[in-house]
């Protein structure tokens, strides 16, 4: 099977075009037809694949490293009558369960990455919709944090997804029409049963858009919309930003690879990937300046690069790799210094990018339907950001006191206010408060503990880990571990992940993930939606889906 | 097929009994193995089916109304070295879709039941286990308040769905584990993945259980505990409770059913079941000792108790009635006096049993897969409790202005202070909250709006139904409506309705309701449980499943 490579750059773009004015940016989607990601379906009328989404997720994360200037981003259509189809349904008929799933995980993922963009980076996207905005093109538009609709008789919002497919709109179509534009429930039911949606009056009534527009005027409001918008956003004269180079990467034939600043080792026959983080190779920057100057090459960017470009690799290359082993090596000192001087200068927006990078890194490594377990060895440097790995996955093993032929430094964990507020999970809680929900004494111990080495009893006695094992035990265990794990059912796992990971209160973040994805994934098991006769499979031929009458 | 008839009383139990010793009940479980519901398994160990909860919820309901004295309700079981062993598996192997997801849901729902007891009615369950206490025999005892687990060899709690079954503990169980009994989440991943589960010292350390106590003094801290509870429970003394009689209804040849203050017509060909309630035949009582002489007459728990049972036998035994159509016909006025009678006592115990009732009622209407709508007509009575109804349902239709032939009273609403706390929805909201989510204002106006019969022009006004249609428009835009929702995929519409009912905050009960059961629907649908060789059909066969390794 082909490879899925979600690295990209302007140079490659097919679908999508983006016109830098000052603190403007114009994005304009403009899907090339011929470019799908795979054979068997052409990208009609602005509709989208994975592929078109890769690049939008390109677009979003340059534009806050290489255009720091930009603090509005217009998106809007290039074609004539319609702004976005929403995902290609053929592709959708097409494909496996599996791959319907990581496809919707990462279009979420993506939205949800340019909704936060103007809380996180000051950059405030606005959809500006002339002609039909439909199912995932409406959804495109609704993570936007402003949208105006223009009035004529083809233009229109819509969430035809129910009626014409019998599935959900699952890129968060349920969740934002109801919980970020409050639309009254009765009225989301009608919307939401419409084939051809909502336009003019009735839409901005119903709050589906923030504005509707006369055709004639809408070029014209919309750069005044543009232009206002940036005016209120209070950005630093002079910004420039970062290129992002091209990743070091090097795939071995076995599916492993090798980044510059860590290795994913791939065991197909166990189903595991080893990932393993290297901490930095050289001392800590002497200045800001100097960090600054280093660009993508700063540390904790080229490894939050190298380990999202990971993460994503696994997921859709590796559908057998069912657990994912977290490990680090490193000099544990020199990688606190590196992360020392990033909190010191968090005012800075490079810092502050590559923070907030850290931040959505985390929350996807959180929303990953793979077991997770990280590796606690002598030598390794779980500490501050890196340290939020061992709150992120599962379950976690730490090497405690000597082991035989083993000469290097100590395992021990160090908590930083890394730990402590700037990479929240989507439950808007701290790994840590997540991780000892209703117990905020142990919050507070683990806070006392700030800047100690913690070896394992200590670590263990703080509730940061899950076991401290010697010599004898640690090889037995985490092979049992592993075994384990591989007999049971991936999907008992996923279920099973995706309620325990996130206890305490919802947000609209975990409810796209939780409530409406699992409901979303139900339904494409169903073959009302999926069977030979079911409206998926039939949408195009002109004959309606057959669909069971029972409810369950 | 079996109709599932929800209606029991304790002269026909097989499976519990009850013994009352002043303010402590204790209640015994102790499975009939051949008293199955269906053909094809024993019930053994204490596993249960459907039959077995109907009679759990019975007692639940029959200890508020029956048995207000009960301060305390200890859990326990008849059986030598076994809890309760949760669900039967067979039956669940042999169960259909629909039958295990509506199975699941009733068990939720008594679950939440006999938890909020203790909140609404001050009593309070808690659970004394001895001998194994197994997945839904665990999540049995996680509903009660207090969990207290004897120390020998053979018990143990444990939620070994993940490994035995390939399906996940989605009675509640893995929300629960980190919401309620706030069990750290790397604990609770290997608790779910214990076969064996966890007994002793560490089930109290990891907070599975609140008291870990010797085997030879198990009775007696039982004992304690009980008396210590109910000691705190501050109670009036000398409660003597009501009977609950025998539902009057009468079953007709087509599915339809008439009550003493409701009626249920079934169309099954057009799919829809039209629920007319009728106000009160007689004047509010004169006096709150009137009123408690009626006992189970009182016309707001008759009418509860039959409206429940109406909605129980649809979801259970008409699973092609997709469109449930709510319908009120009666005296608006004298309806609302009965209603401000109970508001005027709602000290009095069983008036606050009555209104807890309806907020259980009605939180059971919220989570009812199939669409709901309200139809308003002239002569009817939605106000107050009854008014819920119509914020309870997707959509709601109301008769605007004079109609031909039709000389009954004007079609009016009349919003009172039950439609402002005292039935929140799961989410913790009312539904007038949670219909007018982010928009306090409009909460407010309806609020100033109290006691007024607002008619189809007023009532849309202020947001409280959806159409208001004239004579002209009446008939087609209703007939259009069910056409339009029969044309549906049902699976669309139980993810769709799933997601747009409850917007806002979530809660324990929310999340049971949505993330947990849908993800647990999701794995229903896997072959690597329900397949030929999956877990859940394998399971006493002496073969282990066979899962396709994929993640999804």
């Amino acid at each position: 099977m082909l490879m899925i490579d979600f690295q990209t750059d302007p140079d490659q773009y097919r679908h999508w075009r983006v016109e830098y004015q000052d603190a403007v940016a114009w994005l304009t989607m403009d899907v090339d037809e011929d470019g799908g990601l795979f054979d068997g379906y052409k990208l009609k009328l602005n509709s989208y694949d994975l592929g078109v989404d890769i690049e939008l997720a390109d677009i979003v994360q340059r534009m806050r490293f290489e255009h720091p200037e930009v603090a509005v981003v217009v998106m809007q259509s290039g074609k004539d009558r319609v702004f976005c189809a929403g995902a290609n349904i053929r592709m959708l008929g097409g494909a496996s369960h599996s791959h319907k799933v990581n496809f919707c995980k990462f279009t979420n993922e993506t939205r949800n990455t340019y909704e936060a963009a103007e809380a996180d980076s000051q950059q405030k996207y606005i959809a500006a919709i002339k002609g039909s905005c439909a199912g995932g093109g409406y959804e495109l538009a609704l993570a936007c944090n402003y949208l105006i609709l223009t009035n004529d008789s083809s233009s229109a919002v819509a969430l035809p997804e129910v009626p014409l497919l019998a599935v959900l709109p699952g890129t968060g179509g349920l969740t934002r029409v109801t919980d970020k534009r409050n639309v009254r429930r009765d009225r989301a039911d009608i919307f939401c049963s419409l084939e051809e949606g909502v336009r003019g009056d009735r839409a901005k009534q119903w709050k589906l858009v923030d504005e509707v527009v006369p055709n004639a005027k809408f070029d014209q409001v919309v750069a005044a919309r543009a232009a206002g918008f940036a005016g209120e956003i209070d950005k630093p004269a002079g910004l420039s930003g970062i290129a992002l180079q091209p990743l070091q990467r090097e795939f071995q034939s076995d599916g492993s690879i090798n980044y510059s600043s860590l290795e994913v080792a791939v065991n197909r026959e166990e189903g595991t990937a080893t990932v393993t983080l290297h901490g930095p190779a050289e001392d800590c920057p002497e200045s800001l300046d100097a960090l600054i100057a280093l660009g993508d090459q700063m540390y904790f960017l080229r490894l939050a690069r190298e380990l999202d470009d990971a993460i994503l690799h696994l997921r859709a290359n590796e559908a057998d790799v069912g657990l994912l082993i977290f490990k680090t090596s490193g000099d544990l000192t020199r990688l606190l210094a590196h992360e020392a001087q990033l909190f010191a200068n968090d005012g800075h927006w490079l810092v502050n990018e590559v923070l907030m990078y850290w931040k959505r890194l985390l929350k996807r490594i959180d929303v990953t339907s793979r077991s997770m377990v990280a590796i606690v060895e002598h030598g390794s440097c779980f500490g501050g950001l890196l340290a939020e790995l061992l709150f992120a996955v599962d379950r976690s093993y730490m090497m405690d006191g000597e082991f035989d032929d083993d000469d290097r430094t100590e395992a021990t964990i160090t908590l930083t206010p890394a730990n402590f507020g700037i990479t929240p999970m989507g439950n808007g809680l701290t790994r840590l408060q997540t991780r000892f929900i209703g117990d905020d004494q142990a919050v507070e111990a683990a806070g006392q503990a700030v800047h100690e080495k913690l070896n394992a009893e200590s670590a263990d006695a703080l509730g940061l880990i899950t076991f401290a094992l010697d010599d004898i035990d640690w090889e037995d265990e985490i092979r049992m571990f592993v075994e384990e794990r591989a007999s049971f059912s991936p999907d008992a796992m996923t279920g099973m992940e995706a309620n325990l990971r996130f206890a305490g209160p919802e947000t609209m973040e975990t409810r796209i993930f939780g409530r409406l994805t699992a409901w979303q994934n139900w339904i494409f098991n169903r073959p009302n939606a999926v069977g030979e006769n079911g409206a998926l499979l039939r949408y195009g031929t002109g004959k309606r889906g057959e669909f069971s009458k029972e409810r369950v």
